[in-house]
């Protein structure tokens, strides 16, 4: 299909009617197809004893670090899956799995879709992992239906998300020396890769070009309240938000707690206390989704009756504008330097990292927007302030990205959970925004 | 000697005389009895090389902690100084040492003076090091002027001082097992006790009695800055301030630093923030010396990119009045609970240490502003910030402490300096203050 825009834009107008238009469909697309969601519960289920803590129980969440034993056998499980959907199974050098199933025109890009199946150390059921298994139970409902699609369709399992977007990054760029040599959960991820059956010496092979993905989908839990909060059951992600991450050095001087009068003191905790406040003060000041954290802090010597001689902490900014978290960083940059001066101390910020913002192409956030108009469910568009294999894939694709509430907005954590339905929820729309872009030209 | 306490009172009046009434002397007492300053300077320098960084200087401090192979070397050189100048030396069960020089009446209680020979890891050369050298020089000097006091003189090097006043603790209370288990510099305080030559099984043999003791005499540098800055060179100890010690637990929820909207944070390390404000608020609002420090502080689980869920922190109090610091306490506790409120945390402040504050003895005050005076050095009134020796020793007997300026008020570092002219007043304002005081009743 070359669809031109004018026709395309035309074609909007109709998606209401969702797969309605599928000749293969007698009933109204809500009813006629739809995921099975008990089965999808099911897979969920099994996928959660590997990496469960010893004697617990799916509620006891999963440590199913990358490159791990449990990674190891998850992604064995995983495979089956795939095959038992009758796809045809690869994984690259990074060690991503694909399967793969054929649509009726082998000239077409694929439709790429899926999500991660490794976990943070004691982390959650949900996150990846529902993308995956809603990825396997669509593949399984086209299966049982004898759908076959225009485009081809690609299920992936990106290798170490949890690790930095590992197997992602690869096939986009793929993975300079210092990323492979460095160490994640006790392990070197260029051994990592090994281990999970990949070969980092042809990571060039597994590129994907730019042009060559009809479209990337993925489904995953919000990570955050607000769904949950609104009683809202699908997230249309608007992008993935800009980091920028800066590293503060406060310098003081270390002095006897008991013997040095206040006004002589050099005290980096205090400047250090001043700062967070001043980070709280320019992230919340203007109303809008901008966040920004102090995470990591250290103080030196750390001791109790020593004043503290020097502080360095992280800042992290985030916000779907680049512009936006630039001009907080550098107000925050300009007020150091007051604290600075009331503190005696010297304040050096020093920017650390920039991930630029990575847009869902709008066309596609409409046909999320209709699949799900289609099933009855409301949606609200909204950033993604987590960082996903998507961000890697709109540097090559048209990308969409599918969100269902997380329970009161936890994540990486056992506590992390999305109800049934609304897993169900989102392995629809998915399977939806699947059809639905199928018959559409998004270049 | 049995002075009422009007013939003491009476006395005062010609204490500027100082030593003038001492019959073996000639001269003015400035001029006619003081220490040897360079042989003072030499005997501290020749000290510094126990436990000097390989390759340094005297100006690269010393590393001579409790119980080590330094430490261990430096007593037996500090042994044969007391030995050389006809000292008689024992080491008791806490493994402090003793050097006794009989009186002209041998039914009077000891004059004790000294300080400690064991410094902090990366330690300056003058920190105890001084008042006890300085003690030596003030023997050696009556040795050969031949004078003889009237009470008995004992010098004393406690031991393990920077590692929590264990010798002279030993000598007030005996140890508790939870202090002789206490492990410091990676030894068992029990262990180190035996080290060094004492029995932590005898310990009670070596306990002295209260009005066992004339007068405890303790020379030290200010180990802060307000003799330097003033310009002054002795200060005269008014007390050993009081310390209160708290131990803060906030509690937060550690949460994703991207996904979780700024509102919905419970930010434990935002709270610490507001705390620590608080405090130096709270300490720095009225004038007076008392200070207060956070100075240690954890943040879990420490990640750039979490929510900051947990944060323990230390607060630590002092003050001469041990009710200001009290009222002060008060006041962080109940205003704690506004920001636990305002940043949605739970604080939990507990009290873990209250030293009460060990007042100098006024009339042993008197004395050595008398003592510097017939030297013409300026004196200042002035709290010891610091702990010492001396606060236990002032439960047993008279007690005063004489300072002598740090350069910056530098100290607890290998920058510590006293400059050779302020060490010699040091030493002679000791010596005149103890000949002082060898002529009057004290109780």
């Amino acid at each position: 299909m070359n669809t031109t825009r004018r026709e395309l834009l035309a074609g909007l107008g109709a998606l209401s009617l969702g797969s309605m238009s599928f000749s293969s469909l007698a009933q109204s697309p809500s009813s006629s197809l739809s995921v099975d969601s008990a089965r999808l519960q099911r897979t969920l289920e099994e996928l959660s004893v590997f990496g469960r803590p010893a004697g617990g129980t799916f509620a006891n969440g999963v440590s199913r670090f990358a490159y791990s034993d449990a990674d190891l056998e998850g992604r064995k499980y995983a495979m089956q899956l795939l095959r038992d959907a009758g796809l045809a199974l690869r994984v690259d050098a990074a060690g991503n799995i694909f399967g793969r199933r054929e649509g009726r025109d082998r000239t077409l890009n694929p439709i790429l879709f899926g999500s991660h199946i490794d976990s943070v150390p004691s982390g959650g059921n949900f996150d990846g992992q529902l993308g995956s298994m809603a990825a396997v139970e669509v593949a399984r409902t086209l299966k049982d239906r004898g759908i076959t699609t225009q485009h081809p369709l690609q299920i992936v399992f990106w290798a170490n998300e949890e690790g930095g977007t590992v197997g992602s990054k690869a096939v986009l760029d793929g993975l300079p020396s210092s990323e492979l040599n460095r160490v994640i959960n006790g392990i070197r991820i260029e051994d990592g890769i090994r281990k999970i059956g990949g070969d980092p010496t042809r990571l060039e092979e597994g590129r994907m070009m730019p042009g060559s993905i009809h479209c990337y989908l993925e489904l995953h839990i919000e990570q955050g309240g607000n769904l949950d909060k609104a009683g809202i059951p699908v997230g249309v992600v608007e992008g993935i938000v800009s980091i920028d991450e800066y590293e503060v050095e406060i310098r003081g001087f270390a002095n006897h707690a008991g013997t040095t009068p206040m006004p002589e003191r050099h005290n980096a905790l205090l400047a250090a206390a001043k700062l967070i406040e001043l980070v709280q003060e320019v992230v919340t000041r203007d109303p809008g989704r901008q966040v920004g954290n102090v995470g990591h802090l250290e103080v030196f010597p750390n001791a109790r009756n020593v004043v503290p001689g020097l502080v360095k902490h992280t800042i992290e900014l985030r916000d779907l504008s680049a512009d936006k978290i630039a001009v907080m960083g550098a107000e925050i940059q300009r007020r150091s330097q007051d604290i600075a001066r009331q503190t005696a101390t010297e304040i050096s910020i020093r920017q650390t990292e920039h991930d630029p913002p990575a847009i869902a192409t709008p066309v596609v956030q409409r046909q999320i927007e209709e699949a799900a108009a289609s099933l009855g469910l409301k949606t609200m568009r909204l950033p993604s302030g987590a960082g996903h294999d998507a961000q890697n894939m709109a540097k090559l694709s048209p990308m969409g990205m599918i969100f269902v509430p997380s329970v009161a907005g936890i994540s990486h954590s056992p506590k992390e959970l999305t109800r049934w339905p609304d897993c169900a929820n989102g392995a629809n729309v998915l399977l939806q925004t699947i059809l639905q872009v199928d018959r559409l030209s998004l270049t």
